[in-house]
């Protein structure tokens, strides 16, 4: 069940980027699993990836090729995650590499590979090598939704986003799609996302522009707190808009571009908690009153990721006691306890750290039947915020999460 | 379902130490929920408390107490924690150490209180005072098994342990009890343990004692991650055995009683581990080639509370994968992942980073099927070594997680 995800948006198509995607039969018939996106000369492109330091073998091969030159196409797989596979996994993701660049007749160091699925299994190359051509000839820029599909593994909808905004005269367009919830699935690594501008940006800024949007995003989201082997998140801009190129990580113009993008990036990260594993819930913790925003963030993860805490929200019960107990232990120092309030989203729960009393449990319990909740906390010592969002810990995702091999 | 967790062993008598209990009514009917733990003059007493900021009215006098004077008596409630009641829960608190000094003859500071059950309603101070009597009555040395009921909320099982050693020509006795694990369950809070030995042991070494034995026993379990309001350990040295008095933390007799106290603190946390909401499998998280212990913590932790690792485990899943995921997350910056080695008890599974050659399938499942499971990791780092103990995540552990309330 996906919290108030609803279809997709439309996508509007960026200039200077077509999108192709094929049936493979990679891990499963009969289902998109393979996925180009091909950019126009001149593209740049900014990318992050997992720290996890397991990492997959794409993400080794797809770091490579971005600091050799700029991509020209980036070549997705779900089924298999190319993960915990050594030296032939590599030699796997290089092999698809240079099968599509001599069909795009380029270098195999301009593509990036990026691949999501089952750990620890060698890539059909075979099956990717031949999906290739299906992919290329459907090349389009309208395709966009069904990249989203594309990508999908053990997503319930497909995830999109799309803004245009001016800059200057010029209409800019930015459009995104991702898949995945951390590492959501047993084997099912990888959050991924892919998104395109068709505006003139210099490589400092578009660098600068993601590192800001991530940090406001999918840097804000936690489903159980395990990142994957795969994660990906690339942004491109092809500079076809016809906007004056922003050079640098300032000003109006890339104050307009970065919002759009974090605008775009935050739809993508959210829509990927309201889809996570077993979510009955979707759940912003905003921090404020903090002495930093790291402060702030601390106790908004630690009480993310307590279980006792998703799981009393999974059972719609208003129980303060382990919010309490978990910004308690969060690692902050100068926590003052005494100037603690804690909010579901109007009605004040706690106060100078007790109940607060105008708090009743009928109050609280009218919150928590709803789908979508606020945690609002107010440390009562500085002037700091930090916002993020996660869901509850259901019986869906235990049963999810164990009983996939059987 | 508690794993590998059998009666009680028998729990010798420490001679200084009487104990009594009641079924005073203080939240349900018929059950033993009010212990008193008198001490003889003299006794020395160390204590460790929950670090969580937001700590139980209980555990803030029971520090203040300890301050001022050694104490007398040990008073023990469940039913309700006194946790998240404010000033009046403090006062609550204070008037049952008042009932019980008045009836001892004793200080009020002389006594410690302790609290475990439901947070954030008032102690039924009465019902404690009218149980008071019928405590003391009953008060004698070979109550341990009792009174390891009276602290029971939650637990399906007393949980208790003693060792008997000999320091010198004097036989030394050290015995325990212990409740909860971690917050277990919804508002029952609490671990609690208390341990009692007749060692004559100097106030000094008998803190550097209890510091070093919560290090290796209560200090290196994990359930959930959530710490609790009232968590306490008590240790108690009447000084009776007659051995010539440990002066300092170092040489045979310190040594000697040091294990054996460990060794109790140690039985006590496993069987809280074995006990915990729904814990189907009993595993131990063991690091090994380390550059320092504190490295091998932090993978060790990070494994144990991966929620994808602990569903792996309730499924009898040998997902390698998320053992792997979780050690590649681990905050170790020196971390290398081509020297990593996992063992599934004595099959290696993973081996210089990538899957062990001559590992299959089939000797993972039979490892997983087993109740008692040990992930072996060897950072390939270093000569340090850390061992922590925790359960699975199971179907019970979210029903009862979040299905108290209702």
């Amino acid at each position: 069940m996906a919290v108030g995800l609803r279809d997709l948006p439309p996508l509007h198509p960026v200039a200077g980027v077509r999108l192709g995607t094929a049936a493979a039969g990679i891990r499963k018939k009969e289902r998109r699993d393979l996925v180009v996106i091909e950019c126009a000369a001149g593209t740049r492109t900014a990318a992050t990836f997992t720290k996890n330091r397991f990492c997959a073998a794409p993400v080794t091969v797809a770091r490579e090729h971005l600091a050799q030159t700029a991509p020209r196409a980036l070549l997705i797989n779900t089924g298999f995650a190319n993960a915990g596979t050594g030296t032939p996994g590599l030699q796997d993701a290089h092999a698809c590499c240079a099968a599509l660049a001599k069909q795009l007749g380029c270098a195999d160091s301009e593509i990036l590979p990026f691949s999501t699925g089952v750990i620890g299994e060698r890539l059909p190359v075979d099956r990717i090598v031949a999906g290739l051509p299906a992919c290329l000839s459907g090349l389009g820029e309208s395709r966009w939704e069904e990249a989203a599909q594309g990508i999908m593994t053990t997503d319930t909808l497909p995830k999109g986003s799309s803004r245009q905004v001016r800059i200057g005269a010029q209409l800019v367009t930015v459009t995104g799609i991702a898949k995945g919830a951390g590492m959501i699935r047993p084997d099912m690594a990888t959050m991924l996302a892919f998104v395109a501008t068709d505006a003139a940006i210099s490589q400092k800024a578009l660098q600068a522009c993601i590192t800001e949007a991530v940090a406001k995003s999918f840097n804000r989201i936690t489903v159980d707190g395990d990142t994957s082997t795969n994660d990906a998140c690339v942004l491109l801009a092809t500079g076809r808009a016809g906007n004056p190129a922003i050079d640098a990580p300032h000003g109006d113009a890339y104050v307009i571009l970065a919002e759009a993008i974090t605008a775009v990036f935050t739809e993508l990260a959210q829509a990927i908690v309201r889809d996570a594993e077993g979510a009955t819930k979707f759940i912003t913790v905003e921090v404020r009153g903090g002495k930093s925003e790291s402060d702030c963030l601390d106790v908004a993860y630690t009480i993310a990721h307590s279980p006792l805490v998703k799981t009393a929200f999974f059972a719609s019960d208003p129980n303060w006691g382990r919010i309490l107990a978990a910004i308690g232990r969060a690692p902050v120092a100068s926590l003052d306890v005494n100037a603690v309030s804690v909010y579901l989203n109007e009605v004040r729960v706690v106060q100078n750290g007790a109940l607060a009393p105008d708090y009743t449990e009928a109050k609280g319990f009218a919150v928590m039947r709803l789908p979508e909740i606020v945690i609002g906390v107010d440390l009562g010592a500085g002037s700091s915020l930090a916002r993020i969002w996660t869901s509850d810990l259901s019986h869906d995702y235990v049963r999810i999460n164990a009983e996939y091999r059987s």
